[in-house]
């Protein structure tokens, strides 16, 4: 047993951008010679996300059109009332979604769905650079 | 330290179905013979997620409600215009939920609340079969 | 690599309590002489939930304001005609959130974000104790 730490670093184009992290992750992980474990995705900053969907261009408006509903940029933050970067609805977002997910794998592959991938959601209101935390755990 | 993974399967009953596999984790972190550490139990697939919950009939309604709240069918989903499969709503509510549950264990035991179970979610509009992994990291 | 279980025991002042356990999480990974690894964060229990926020004014009152637009407590919640315990809309805010987090860490310090902590929510209706697991994994 071993641990492996990989950072990815991104651009992000502003609130909403999705990328498709699989196959950096998928590339850590064989990097990594390990055989069976879990890899966990860790976005240091709390204005982006991580989770799992069917990376398609339909999907990519859908999913940010559902958070808008959730919470709206258009709500008075109590975070904008202090801080005055238009974000308070990011935050919120991120919250909800969550840092972070731990993917598992077997013989060297991680055990996603074949229309399931691995995304990093920016939620802030602003272009970012984003380093990505790929922890790597096994044998 | 050592790394079991187990395949749980299910055949699922269609959207909202709701499956306890509480026990089904538990015995397969019994079967390891491993004393402390964590499990996580991972959806391949992109209309399924994982949560807990206490598994009672009354909530097995309500957490759907909520879903169709949030993510209602009713919408017009890019989704639906480009693969016509009905599910856009199921994507991104399992999007938001997410495809995996981290639960530790200490002494054999999950670390669950007594109220507290191990749900796997099917979200998608049909009846389907999963194969849940469970990988388990411990010693 | 070793895995080492610690508990951190929190009092919640009821509904809506948001808890900063950044430090109690660092000062067990530091406690553990673990250099590299994961930490999972835990809660037993189905009323309670851990994210990661800007832990700062505002957000502790946006966060639970937006849970209350997707959950709202005046809804006729199934749970709540079985058990009247008032609670139907803190199960279900739960489960979206999620009972657990995991957070790597590298030279011994969380990969966290300056403005990024960790997180308990108390989402029940009334002051709770918890009794969090904090499982780390590492070496």
């Amino acid at each position: 047993m071993t641990v492996i730490t990989k950072q990815l670093s991104l651009n992000t184009r502003g609130e909403g951008d999705m990328l498709d992290v699989t196959r950096n992750v998928a590339e850590a992980v064989g990097e990594s010679n390990l055989k069976n474990g879990i890899v966990t995705v860790f976005v240091p900053g709390s204005t982006g996300a991580l989770t799992t969907i069917e990376f398609e261009p339909g999907l990519l408006m859908d999913l940010p059109d559902i958070l808008e509903r959730v919470a709206p940029k258009s709500l008075a933050y109590e975070h904008e009332k202090r801080w005055h970067d238009g974000n308070g609805h990011s935050h919120v977002r991120a919250a909800l979604i969550g840092p972070s997910i731990t993917v598992p794998f077997v013989n060297g592959r991680l055990t996603l769905g074949t229309w399931q991938q691995i995304v990093f959601m920016e939620l802030d209101v602003r272009r970012r650079s984003r380093n990505l935390v790929l922890q790597i755990i096994g044998e």
